[in-house]
């Protein structure tokens, strides 16, 4: 983070603030109350951590209205309605000088197929492989070292991040984002066997990626066996992931880091998967349905179901499970001492 | 999919078809008897089905010579022998024409050693690396963006996809097919600590890839401390597997993505092991096992030996153990409620 | 493995060495006892294998001085204090000699900005980028196909595999090695949730490498939402792991394949991951904590816990639940059986 904001500045970006104290350092960094150093800026976003702003060494402070007490010699206070708010502005703005959008244009080291369509409001970095057919819309980036095969489609504004790729005859609708080594398009897994010599199933289906799709870095989407494999709207998935052949991914979800969905399965909207989930194939997962880290999914999860545990089953069960399996050791004593109370009483009452 | 057919080009791909109805329209796609589409070819691969025949949108349907019905207006009935070898057959076809063999020749910016050794049957695509002392055999396509490391061999007709890399001195055989992002050849995971400080132990041996074998996008396979790392022939491996240092896979294997199988252990020809399995070091996985998703092997498993669970069992007593594990909370109640009345029991006796 | 060593070669590097017996082979493997064939050079590191020496069709055996026995005919025996440690400088010098170090300079094809620092003694191999502001110390290599962003700093003898890439910001130490395809400062997955729709989070901080950190191939670490992402210290990382944002890895930590540290996580000093293991964010793992294979870690651990399992227990309590779950059946059938003995003993008592 190579910030640097003078008090101007922070006033300039926060002119409804009211500033108490003043100081003629930059701002260079922002880290919580507790971690702040001298130069960072830090932020009461929460009430209960009130007790850690007058210990904070952060030389700026985003407070609230109502915060009681003062700055501290070299230490400027700037109250501002709500203080998260302000610093999600202030983080946008950093991030925006931080990666100013890439002017348009080819790079001179680029091969761009004759038969390729890049619009004038592209830019395609250095090392970038542009095929026959493919059509980068305007305010497409592809940072460098990018492989966009034939006859893909990229809507408006996509980003490709250094080393993304994107096999033949996919598609990508408008602001789509993928990180450092994604593969979309890659063959799928499928086999026939025949006297123990797998032959490849031809996979002649692509991916389609709807708008506003992010996707993590080193994930792989695998193209269909036919027609699509399909990721919907607004569907944010993690590094590391894997999507297989003919899998659908609904609007709006959440994949985390290192979740492999087997082929075929239908992951409806607004599903979220914690990280190093498994989903078997051809399997459904109901709307809204969250599925706990590193679960593995053997069967379809009706909407809404909070599940977790490998097999899957119902959050609080499975919670209620493990308390029990802690307790075995417990249950074996206790059936073990009921079998000796039985003997003797068998004993007694024989007598 | 980019696949357009008319009713002639299907009657000459399937010249013993029986043709019944006609259509003007061309076939765009392929689906299932329920989800196809006006445009679209679809078929009856399993009788079961037969029931959805008559709802089908599609305008081109594959049917048995037995299949009782009729097109309905503009719909064409192809009958053939065996649906689903036909479709296999005609999506062959279509791999071909979408995927054409690449022609031979070495792209300008390929950057070749002096000392490299590129059939002139090979293709060699933009932005690759070949290092002095590789051998690429006749008929091998690198799509581009891929390194082969110094004295790296590659047998007739592999493929590499792009940015796939081979690192110094592995082999691969005839027909080895490496996805996008595939590393082979890249260092073993080995320290010797000494006094907190793990020292990389040199990983000197090479990796082994023999005929046949497919690797999935981003998967990586490290070479040997000594010796070899290897992969037996037609062994197919899935996306983002981990193959350690010194592993021995044998031969018709496959391993469904997200595997991770530790350094040294060996995994007999045609075991399978489903996606996200984890192998410890230095195992013995016996021929044709079989692991299920998520399993975590954590002892050699002899032939034929069908698991799943961490640690992995035998796959029915996992099973019987999950039941009886969902069943817990009944065993704690009924164990609670022999103590009670084996009390009351007792209490009785005394009197 | 390319080597080849006669027995002069040998001599020259085991001066110490008491050698009995003459081969004019030169050694072109190293492998165990029991696998080595002629032109192998072999090792007795353990003598609870020294009955294996006999049968060792090695040519060249490294040997305690108080081993008994001699060499066959053509067999050459080397006799030195400690094998194993004779063995290991052996593979140090062939690895040497594999890899020799790449001379400095630059590719004609690399992209190098003109605001970029590279060192004269750095080298810099073909289709690599290196931006506006980026700094490679003396000593560098970038095996090629390499990214380094805007305001990357490179400190010495730093190590890239093939197309392993840094995002813009983020800092490397001295000695730090990046494996094939590993991604250092991808964005961090975060979102806010309004109405349904994911806003990205911005994520400013950077990642921070310390001095001797290993990334393994196609490993990804996120940059940090503010301030750092931080590897300490001679830190090991095999390949397909992700690093979270805003995670502190300590120093001298281990972390196998496949393992996922999800944001905000804090690993201590020396501790060790086993692979596939999952870390929920924010967790705290204490110094030397040991973490089994595919343990899903969901609480903090205080400093030198052991343990496994999903959720993580203790090491040994996981394995004696796991012992105990492998009796349910038993266990079911003996309340089965006193709840019939009691009923007995019911109907006697009121008998």
């Amino acid at each position: 983070m190579q910030i640097s904001l003078t008090q101007a500045d922070l006033i300039s970006i926060f002119p409804d603030a009211k500033v108490e104290g003043q100081s003629d350092r930059t701002a260079t960094g922002i880290a919580s109350l507790r971690e702040a150093q001298a130069g960072d800026l830090t932020f009461l976003g929460n009430m209960k951590y009130r007790g850690e702003v007058e210990q904070t060494k952060a030389t700026y402070v985003l407070l609230p209205p109502d915060y009681e007490g003062a700055p501290s010699a070299g230490q400027v206070y700037l109250r501002v309605e709500r203080p998260s708010l302000a610093l999600s502005l202030l983080c946008r703005r950093i991030e925006a000088m931080l990666w100013p959008k890439l002017p348009a244009g080819v790079h001179d080291t680029a091969v761009i197929d004759a038969g390729a369509d890049v619009s004038p409001e592209a830019y395609v970095g250095p090392f970038c492989v542009v095929q026959k057919g493919a059509v980068l819309s305007a305010g497409c980036v592809l940072h460098g070292q990018n492989f966009i095969g034939r006859d893909v489609k990229l809507g408006q504004d996509c980003l490709l991040m250094p080393g993304a790729k994107i096999m033949d005859f996919c598609e990508l609708g408008n602001r789509v984002r993928l990180h450092s080594g994604v593969v979309v398009g890659s063959e799928g897994f499928g086999y026939e066997t025949n006297a123990g010599v797998h032959e490849p199933v031809p996979q002649i289906g692509n991916v389609v990626i709807e708008d506003d799709v992010d996707v993590g870095t080193n994930t792989t989407i695998d193209r269909a066996r036919f027609n699509q494999t399909r990721v919907g709207r607004g569907t944010k998935i993690d590094n590391l992931v894997q999507v297989g052949h003919n899998v659908t991914v609904g609007r709006g979800c959440l994949l985390c880091a290192q979740v492999g969905v087997s082929g075929s399965a239908v992951i409806e909207d607004y599903a979220v998967l914690g990280g190093q989930v498994g989903i078997v194939g051809h399997l459904r997962i109901g709307k809204g349905a969250q599925i706990g880290a590193q679960s593995g999914v053997n069967h379809s999860l009706p909407a809404g179901q909070v599940v977790r545990g490998t097999p899957a089953r119902a959050y609080m069960l499975e919670q209620r499970l493990e308390v029990l399996k802690s307790r075995l050791p417990e249950l074996f004593k206790r059936v073990g001492s009921l079998e000796e109370t039985i003997k003797r009483l068998s004993g007694e009452i024989e007598k």
